[in-house]
């Protein structure tokens, strides 16, 4: 209870976002009301932007400012590998490591029952339209080591298995690098001594 | 980097909020990105309101809608009383005691010649002038316990000592309720010995 209702609005409105609380939101509003008036006006005009400009590339669902994203529109990039990842997050994040260079499809989500979410939900349909397409020689999936994860990787799996010559795989799950074998737990060290890796003097 | 410079320009912002990291802010994005527009629409409404309707009190320079602050309005608080803060923050603390039935003056900083910040750049000489209109019997300073809290203190009683009959105190310096001593540190300690108080029989 503040002694503006228009500050309170602010305030429940930026307690909204995810992890933020009402103390955190109150941060937030004082702080913007300290701002100049231009600054906050490009504050505004940056979340206006989000809601009218922004779309989703219609290849993979990503997001973009125009009909491709950058990565789609990348000629140089290998178009014949496509990275099946649940969010947007998920590709900031692979291509922070610089080790993959093809195409992404963005599901929209992970078949949940839990959640409600079942595979009309996600962009399911769009990727194997993709690989009906043809010209695609691998399909990697890079979702959540969850139950939910696995479902729908394997729900896309036998949509896919008819499709002879396409390679499908999952990024691997094992210890992290820098961890303790001590501290890594059961599952995973299980799932990392199945999926051994034989040591090559080729590589 | 992100597919989408729009993106990017609305992470940028929102991670120029106090304490909020570029993660933090792609997820803050991310979620406005799901949202409805009109949802999005009340969020954008939320801050222009910040800007545009939002005003200081032109008596104590606590925010409010109107002219005067919900608090300054009220009939029903003790007009003699001033508690002298430094931000609206604290004013939503102190009334969050309810402990406290007076009104508040924020200065709107605390003097601090490392940052820059003088007696000129906050609202004292309009505190001076509440006093000068008489009225008034009480001054409480509620300021940090810091340097630049005392300092600002003690400049503010300077320049109010000739008043006669008008108090003057700041709140309580002492171990936090619930605390051992053991983990109190030793100027807190020291302060709270010097400021004891009397048993009383009478209270």
């Amino acid at each position: 209870m503040n002694s503006s209702k228009l500050l309170d609005k602010a305030v429940e409105q930026f307690a909204s976002l995810p992890g933020v609380g009402r103390k955190t939101a109150l941060k937030f509003v004082l702080h913007l009301l300290k701002r100049k008036p231009e600054e906050v006006d490009c504050f505004i005009q940056s979340i206006t932007n989000l809601k009218t400009t922004i779309r989703e590339c219609k290849i993979c669902h990503n997001i973009t400012d125009s009909e491709l994203c950058e990565i789609c529109a990348d000629k140089k990039r290998d178009s014949s590998t496509i990275c099946v990842v649940e969010s947007i997050k998920d590709i900031l994040s692979i291509e922070g490591t610089s080790q993959y260079n093809g195409l992404y499809h963005v599901l929209g989500g992970i078949i949940s029952p839990m959640d409600g979410i079942g595979p009309a939900d996600l962009h399911i349909a769009s990727l194997i339209e993709r690989v009906e397409q043809g010209n695609i020689h691998e399909i990697i999936f890079a979702l959540s080591a969850t139950i939910e994860g696995d479902t729908t990787g394997y729900y896309i799996f036998k949509k896919l298995k008819n499709k002879e010559e396409l390679v499908i795989s999952t990024i691997a799950k094992g210890i992290s690098i820098g961890n303790d074998l001590e501290y890594t737990d059961e599952l995973t060290l299980g799932r990392s001594i199945i999926n051994r890796i034989r040591f090559s003097f080729n590589e």
